[in-house]
């Protein structure tokens, strides 16, 4: 098998407009996220950044063809995706393809779309300090992950976090103020992994933190399809009696 | 509290296109459905019926606030649903209502809307022998029923059921041609509960079996929110620090 | 139906040792327990209290039959259990009947036989403030139980705490040193429900407080099996081609 | 990372005894297990078989400890496994070790022990048919899987099977007299992942089925720990405030 191709979409738009999020992401959150695969995944995956201002917001159909395991950041402009491309992506993640959804992009479209609940939670952005729990030791996700992993300055998100059960449920996290959230969450839909990742909030520099960033490589590899492919859009075919026999 | 609450939504174009359909459900599948509710639950629950062709489907929002657990039987006419009614009761759901999806309600957008994925299955209408086993047999949807259930005549849905892991798989289906189909799975979306199944082609008398009764009746048990009421739309509140302290 | 039939199983040790105990539970934790489900069960609920120290640990096989939902409180005795009521209890569970394992109980003999793990996990007696935050807000277990639920002073329980991925996720808490802990899991064991309910420290009031009475009174009602019977032991029977047939 | 360290447990009872069965397996059913999965993982793994009748079963302390993933099969002798070696096994599991228990290991003492459940089943020998559907087709163990895999002729193993409900369902069976059974099961215990495989009765060629096959070594792979080193038993520290901190 050849390298995960991993593509990592950057919502691109507080970096231009906000100089502290500027100071901590020169060349964009996801550039920066980006950089982190690619140091800790070396040779085994193939990792490019694109963004919600390009043609078709980064992901004509053949970039979604040709990637493994999609990262997703979004927080303002959520609306701005377009209803073609989250019908692509759906179709994409059904068929196999790995998502990986990051903080404030509970809210995207696509993530809403897979999960169809609210993905409502609570929130303050009061730079407390973040506890990261593993409760899934033997997880791949978790593998060299610190218990806990301490982020020193971090928006605060707080349950209820309406979303359906996950069906691996790997991080708990806790705040300072003593609230608690579900912040690392593995589904499946379709053939499809998705990974969910709380922290990250655009004001602190969470995606250079060493253990975050080896978060993120470890989803990578869990949500990669095997042998690289997707598997098809699933179908619904009439099937005479005995269709499957030799 | 008092009884629940049950409306049971019934798309009523079968039974007035098609002879065969009308000889097994003179009175519409939905009232054939509604009393089979009513006899088993008697004073433990109010059932109305209503339809598609209704102003609002038979759903405005005051229909719908006064729904414990709504039973939901479509085919042909999914897509003459409104958005306005699949957006109701989608919030409907996450603040408590219960849902039934019936048979080929695998289809409904509301369904399809709360689960993300296409809900596609494999399919064969041969009036086979369908057997209905219970493999989680201590839940109550369970209570009563025989292991296994058997219908004598059935269309055949089989894997794959493009669906997410249920929350709990409470029966599995095999078909006289060798196929094996999740026709039992509760989902919780929200505050609401979900419980798909599979049996009931508007084919064959399906909703006057006895035992598939028994299920209908005890799902509606099982899906109805505590205290008979539902929890609100989820939010998502900026907390500040010590918001919960008295 | 009748009444559920409760019966709260106490180790009653500490309570005899430790005079601060003593003052807290002078009746002991059992008794204490079991008031407070009175109260708030009134006639839905026929209680009654044993301990570790009656013959056969007051659990002899007719108490057992007679018992819906057992509750359990252990600590220092675990090892006093006998195998023979360990192997009474497993088999009551897997044939139907409700247990609710409360605190310390997270070694007793019974969860540890029922889960396969170790149920170790993390601990400090320091008297912290714990917030009980619901993650499943429709779960019936919730029911009324406010969002954090807040006990002042209680013993640290903190991740990871090994025991299988619960296949409902109800609470989790955080404590003042910042651990988090999945403190209220949902487990079915061949017809059985159990739950786990991490608050409870003989050292503090907190089956008192009337949050976590209303917590148990909820949970009692969740597990107690439909129809109040078990289902029997399973069994294993050959099974001659058509047996189901009529 | 090196080769995935691979120890096949049979019990090699049947084979000395019944000849039909040493026809089918010469060199013992261990050994055609192993021989699979070395034609299929090649310098990916590294294989070796053990036997019940070689001193501590052929799993002393340091074999255990040099296993990455151990497959288990059983069936007329699970009482013959010492006490010894089920906490050995038990502890490896919890620590990470894989494990593999096929067919009629439902009643192996490991699996009994880790389960938590009576693990009976429904079952009849009459060398029917059983069909393998595959109901996670994004699931690694199902890669390159036909669906429905065909097994000409099998024991029928039917439901109810008393396990927990596992953490991902990947197969479900059925049999030509109509029942269904769960028979390809993940479960996860500590930091040991298990899978449980039904098809493979001694008195039926299945373990030289090449599908079959191919389940077997894609389950290896799955339930390798990462980084090929179990994670040691869990342990309860006592944790004074700020423990993890800097």
């Amino acid at each position: 098998m050849g390298p995960i191709r991993v593509t990592v979409w950057g919502e691109n738009v507080h970096e231009d407009r906000d100089p502290q999020v500027r100071a901590i992401y020169p060349d964009g959150m996801h550039e920066t996220i980006a950089a982190g695969l690619r140091d800790l995944l070396g040779a085994g995956a193939k990792v490019r950044a694109v963004t919600l201002q390009q043609p078709e917001h980064g992901l004509p159909q053949d970039v979604v063809e040709a990637t493994d395991v999609l990262l997703w950041w979004g927080h303002i402009a959520h609306d701005e995706v377009s209803d073609a491309v989250v019908d692509r992506l759906q179709e994409a993640v059904l068929g196999g393809m790995g998502l990986l959804v990051l903080h404030s992009a509970h809210y995207a479209r696509i993530f809403k779309r897979l999960l169809g609940t609210s993905c409502s939670l609570r929130w303050r952005n009061a730079g407390e300090r973040e506890l990261v729990w593993t409760v899934a030791p033997g997880h791949p996700i978790t593998h060299g992950v610190p218990h806990p992993l301490v982020i020193e300055a971090q928006e605060m998100y707080g349950e209820h976090f309406d979303i359906p059960a996950p069906d691996e449920l790997v991080f708990v996290s806790s705040f300072a103020g003593g609230e608690v959230f579900r912040g690392g969450c593995c589904f499946t839909r379709g053939r499809g992994r998705i990974f969910y990742f709380s922290p990250g909030d655009q004001e602190y520099p969470v995606y250079h933190h060493p253990d975050v960033r080896r978060v993120l490589a470890n989803a990578v590899q869990w949500a990669a399809p095997p042998a690289r492919e997707h598997g098809g859009a699933p179908g619904a075919p009439e099937s005479p009696a005995g269709w499957f026999e030799r």
